[in-house]
């Protein structure tokens, strides 16, 4: 059986063909944050990457947005949803976050992960922010 | 668009048919745990639950089993593989650790997943033990 894990702390590594092919597939993310008392918490998101960094897009005012304002560190695991043995677990600190472009990029996603031109689920009132996250550690198993 | 969500503090949800078929399907759970800084951290796990406490298997020793001993928050999100858009996400406690029946429970856990008799990637030394999850707060979400 071919059990391949690789461990790295660049975040150079989410070029690897094997993970961006993660990163960059219609696969979800499992993306944990950390509450006011210090307890995980753990939400689906749409997942992206630009160079080194990971891309994720939320809304302003979410509960994820307001714990990584209080505490940067997150956590993130991502299945391939063919093959959910080739998977790609991320710790790292939220950066930066951008509002500028946060609109467009979410119809990115939505064009990939849904296939529509437009993120259907935005409300009125919402104001989309790109979170950027700084991998610290990144580990990948394939079996 | 059906968007249906709840939320329910009771673990007795987990025996909703659509929470249920989504524990009991060939589906993974990402599951955070705490590192010694307090940081989340999220692995892939095989997921089941019996009456109302979420169970996880793993091997004594595993970094999420040291630090549930730690620090016995956790939080865990799965999707239905078919349809990513049905989703629990639950937060709790690990209540109860048994090595007892744990070897029985991994082979069961193979025959859903893996559909083999026995699980296939046993090691040598290795112990298994299941992690008894109390949920504090589920989440259900369906579009």
């Amino acid at each position: 059986m071919d059990n391949k894990s690789r461990e790295g702390m660049d975040g150079s590594m989410l070029m690897d063909p094997e993970i961006s092919k993660i990163l960059k597939g219609k696969n979800f993310a499992s993306f944990a944050t950390l509450m006011n008392d210090g307890s995980p918490q753990v939400t689906p998101v749409w997942v992206d990457y630009r160079d080194d960094l990971i891309l994720v897009n939320t809304a302003v005012g979410r509960l994820k947005e307001k714990n990584i304002d209080r505490d940067n560190r997150v956590a993130l695991c991502v299945f391939e949803t063919e093959n959910p043995y080739n998977m790609v677990s991320i710790k790292g600190r939220v950066v930066d976050k951008r509002t500028e472009g946060a609109d467009k990029h979410i119809d990115e996603l939505a064009k990939r992960y849904l296939n529509v031109d437009k993120y259907p689920y935005r409300r009125p009132d919402e104001k989309r922010v790109i979170l950027k996250i700084m991998p610290e550690k990144i580990f990948h198993l394939k079996i």
